[in-house]
């Protein structure tokens, strides 16, 4: 791959920024990356580690003469930033961003964008429970898709830049439209978050058993749940308070489901439980086959662990 | 560690017991282990790759001169096993199990126990998502918890030589009781697993989102639900129908829990959900403290995906 844009404005110094990054500059996509966060604190971090060729003050110095500006800021706020940055984008330049949520993400940004802007939003599949200007790494998106928005306006020239860009930092690409984007990821992502944390919650909650026995003896199952509960405050309140409709419809459905397991539980009904956790495993066979993640027990972490020393 | 058993039976040749006799060969813990399980099929899968020193048709001829009997079948079948071999058990042996439920084990074993044989239950904290005889191996117990229940009725000396097997083979041990290890393991393992196999279950139920779409898109949440929902389906339902009322509570818990989340995202109480998301964060720091996971990003997924070449 050859140099895509020439000027690459990040907005937002994060895990998603960070990475993009780094990824960046290992395939040569971009001539010079400019970064940007709001605080003063994210940016000398950032300079530190010398995360982009310039770190700026603020969002509208960074869009400045960008042929791509990428807005990587939590999703509450990205009307804003847009609404900041409107007046000094470069003609011809391709806008876009990487929240997790598009249809109102989209409603926020898209009335600031002016004449002549290319606005393709996205959203990789990618990420850890780390955050800030420390967490990124060149490997985040390989193997993992990046969801673009298009539609009937789309800039068809704009997409395609784009997209060769998250092909060359590793990702598969995929055009998707807002709304199904939304309940997509409602059902693979945001209300498996929601559950998380509310498990990790009653756990933290329960008077008989103290946090240091939930700590102790918390094998596979809880462990994985606190993981996902790890994950950046911020971050999570946005996308539920944004991709509402969605996770609402879903949430429904599994008190539904849930309080029918409960209820072969209590009348002792083994054979709706049985069929139940034998239909789920297929689900997971199709994952591995799809190349999603890796079929070693307990996702290879003894692998994971001689190399990390932990 | 020197020699602590001289014949090991092990009923049921699943995951667990096959872990236990790679860990007690590798640190030379038994002179001899004999295994056998229930279909013709899984003595012949053991026998094709050497799991035990002999196996053998029935689970009465199996503990026949063992001074350590392990059950290590689903749960649910745990008391019709110690009926099979109660007037097999050589006197002075010690009968444990391995179930990951212990109150109701524990009254339907009981029973069956002759005087002068000493029947310490255990748990092991330890498992993947895979089974069968062909899944074990010896690092499973490494570093994992492997609680034992006591009551003044137990015998020491044998409580104390099971302790240094489980050692012995890796794991930490703790003496817990009954009750409390259920309510424990109700918060931690069973709960958990129940939501994970609910929430993959809604997202195959699902009809304006294909199979094919959760599965190309599960990133991080789903993906972990469905590693979890992948886990054999009768063990589960047994564990659920013998762990039923410290499961139905924590459920109800779990419940009133979501609901107020619930609530916060429909009347976008933002300030809610940002507190509960900031306090479900301390108890992973702990978790990873107490060295009980990695906090390599992803579980260092991408490590392991380079050594297993998936
Ligand atoms: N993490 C994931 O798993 C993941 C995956 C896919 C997509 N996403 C999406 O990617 C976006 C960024 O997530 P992340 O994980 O990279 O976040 P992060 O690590 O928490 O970083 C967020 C960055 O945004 C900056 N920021 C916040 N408000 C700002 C403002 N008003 N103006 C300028 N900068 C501002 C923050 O600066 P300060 O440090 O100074 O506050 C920080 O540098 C989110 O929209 C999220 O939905 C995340
Ligand atoms: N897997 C975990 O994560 C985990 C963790 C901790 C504790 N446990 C507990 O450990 C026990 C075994 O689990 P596992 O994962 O090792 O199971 P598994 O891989 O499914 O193996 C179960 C074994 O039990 C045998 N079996 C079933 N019914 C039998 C009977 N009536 N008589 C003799 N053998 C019989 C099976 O034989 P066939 O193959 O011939 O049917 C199989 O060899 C369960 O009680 C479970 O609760 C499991």
């Amino acid at each position: 791959v050859s140099v895509l844009y020439k000027r690459v404005a990040l907005i937002g110094l994060g895990l998603i920024a960070g990475s993009m990054s780094h990824a960046m500059r290992r395939a040569g996509l971009a001539k010079e990356v400019v970064g940007t966060a709001r605080s003063a604190a994210t940016r000398a971090e950032a300079r530190e580690i010398g995360l982009c060729d310039r770190i700026v003050e603020t969002a509208a110095e960074a869009v400045q003469g960008a042929d791509l500006v990428v807005i990587a800021t939590p999703v509450g706020v990205m009307g804003a930033v847009a609404a900041q940055i409107a007046p000094h984008l470069a003609p011809g330049a391709t806008l876009t961003d990487v929240g997790s949520v598009k249809r109102r993400v989209i409603d926020e940004i898209a009335p600031h964008v002016p004449p002549g802007v290319h606005f393709v939003p996205g959203h990789p599949l990618a990420g850890t429970e780390h955050s800030g200007p420390n967490s990124g790494f060149a490997e985040l998106f390989e193997n993992r898709w990046c969801l673009l928005i298009a539609d009937e306006r789309t800039d068809a020239a704009a997409l395609s830049r784009l997209s060769r860009l998250w092909q060359g930092m590793g990702a598969r690409t995929e055009v998707m439209d807002a709304d199904h984007h939304d309940l997509v990821l409602a059902v693979t992502s945001h209300t498996p978050h929601l559950i998380a944390y509310t498990m990790v919650g009653v756990a933290d909650d329960l008077g008989r058993v103290t946090d240091s026995e939930v700590i102790k003896y918390s094998a596979a199952g809880f462990r994985d749940f606190t993981r996902i509960a790890a994950s950046d405050p911020t971050m999570w309140r946005d996308v539920f308070l944004t991709n509402r409709e969605a996770t609402l419809e879903i949430l429904g459905r599994f008190t539904e489901e849930l309080f029918a397991l409960q209820r072969a539980i209590r009348t002792g009904d083994g054979d709706h439980l049985f069929d139940y956790f034998t239909r789920t495993r297929a689900i997971r066979r199709g994952i591995i086959e799809a190349g999603q993640d890796t079929a070693a027990p307990d996702f290879g972490r003894g692998a994971a662990r001689k190399e990390t020393g932990t």
